[in-house]
């Protein structure tokens, strides 16, 4: 049994190799709903989405969000009436958000909701918001204070960052299943995801980060830093704001008191023996991956032991 | 200055001859909600949105109701996910739906959201929901009672109707502007559309019927009913209902308390003697409007004293 933490594109992308060398029903995905957002009264769970999309196929993989081939007609129309669109509303994702929302509305649960998504796209692996409470990730800048998406998409991640406020946090109870998950499994993953704002908002819900130091599994870690850089999205802003170290050991002391191995890149092979006196197991690796065989290759050092 | 009261798809080719004869901004029309439904949670105004795409010149022509050219890829997925999908919803046409709901939720009225929705579409006439308050038309058949949409719709129509209900007449306003737009009017006419469901919904709000009896305007009918048989829709099987003449005769009866002229068709030329001894001008003329130039010639009569 697997367990995988995740944030959206990055992790989507290197679950898409780890279902390759796993059974999917053998691999349990706790995802960041931090990203969550009301928009035109629909409640949208952007990294859930992103990663059920990716594992049944159907994702945009040149946006790495939303579905290949959607249109945009009903986000063009609202455009029309004076509406902000600038979130990526595609018509048949528009159906997920409807009946999301309906769903929460009828009084059932995220998780619920989520599983009958899953089977909907004929997905076998068990893909787990993190929490089914409010839980929103917020960003101040010099502008002021705006929600994650409204900071990633809408000012594409331009601005400092100030701070980063995880509203919720001190409520928020893990999603049935989520402890389990990482107690039980034989490997914890920690997908090479935003460390802040995708894992960071998972660490931060009650008693995630106590089980991770608790379970018996084997805690890997994959760098989303390479050689100082994140390789997609603002991780850089975001740790510099935390006073971390933008670097793969950066990330990793930020993870080092649940992480048992952690997986950096070719370019980060220097930084093996810093990393081994945290009392790391190191892999190095090609972390950045292109083709479906990148990411394979990704998932079984991963795995390897 | 010309007010008119209106369902669906008949009022609404009506109306687009009358805009050819008089200033948008002299035209009031008075729409029907009692079809209004919630699906989705989307709040969904099927009469106003006939009404108004069709006099925007948006409407798709052949099925009388949503968008040309519209798709229906959200819709699609919906249908996946095990949704009911019987009401057809476009995705430009969402874009309205997602606009009047959020609107709703922010406090605004059906009637300021139908005047921004004319705004966004470009259209000057005034198109007043009959009211801003809950009204639902619910059939009874031996099936059991459904909204209306989903006899009208869903079961096409086909059961025959024990009863009709309106569930929330006696609570009703009119909303703002209606009984001035009947009381202020030189012309009032009361478009071919089915006598109960979509015009008795409107004579049955509190006010409506008593100011078209009080207003100095001449009040124009025009028949829904060809030689016995509805144009359009099941208003055959709603009068009957009713224990209703299904008749020109039938209809200008039930209308007779505040109607001064009716308009019947040709093929009912016979009966212009006996409508004339419910004390009313009659008019004889082509009321199955094809083109362009039947719906023209049609407003002609209704306007001609």
């Amino acid at each position: 049994m697997i367990t995988a933490l995740a944030g959206g594109v990055g992790a989507a992308r290197f679950l898409t190799g780890l279902t390759k060398l796993v059974k999917e029903e053998d691999l349990s995905v706790v995802v960041n709903t931090g990203d969550d957002i009301e928009l035109f009264g629909l409640h949208i769970s952007p990294d859930v989405d992103i990663v059920t999309y990716t594992l049944a196929g159907i994702v945009d993989e040149v946006k790495g969000w939303g579905i290949r081939g959607d249109t945009f007609r009903c986000l063009e129309t609202l455009r029309k009436h004076g509406e902000d669109t600038w979130f990526g509303l595609g018509d048949r994702d528009l159906a997920t958000h409807l009946y999301r929302t309906q769903r929460l509305k009828q009084g059932f649960t995220l998780t619920q909701i989520t599983s009958e998504i899953c089977d909907v796209l004929g997905l076998g692996v068990k893909v787990l918001p993190m929490s089914n409470d409010k839980f929103e990730t917020r960003v101040k800048t010099r502008e002021g204070s705006m929600h994650f998406e409204e900071y990633f998409v809408r000012r594409q991640a331009k601005d400092e960052i100030l701070s980063v406020e995880f509203v919720g946090a001190a409520t928020a109870k893990p999603s049935p299943g989520v402890l389990d998950a990482i107690l039980d499994a034989e490997t914890v993953v920690v997908c090479p995801s935003n460390p802040v704002v995708s894992i960071g908002t998972i660490l931060s819900v009650d008693g995630v980060r106590d089980a991770l130091k608790r379970t018996n599994a084997r805690v890997v870690g994959v760098s989303p830093i390479v050689a100082g850089l994140p390789i997609k999205g603002p991780a850089d802003k975001m740790l510099r704001s935390l006073g971390v170290e933008v670097s793969a050991f950066g990330v990793a002391e930020f993870y080092s008191d649940f992480l048992d191995a952690f997986v950096i890149d070719t370019k980060d092979a220097g930084a093996k023996g810093r990393l081994e006196q945290l009392g790391l197991d190191v892999k190095v690796a090609n972390t950045v991956m292109k083709s479906l065989e990148d990411k394979v290759a990704l998932a079984k050092v991963v795995l390897q032991h």
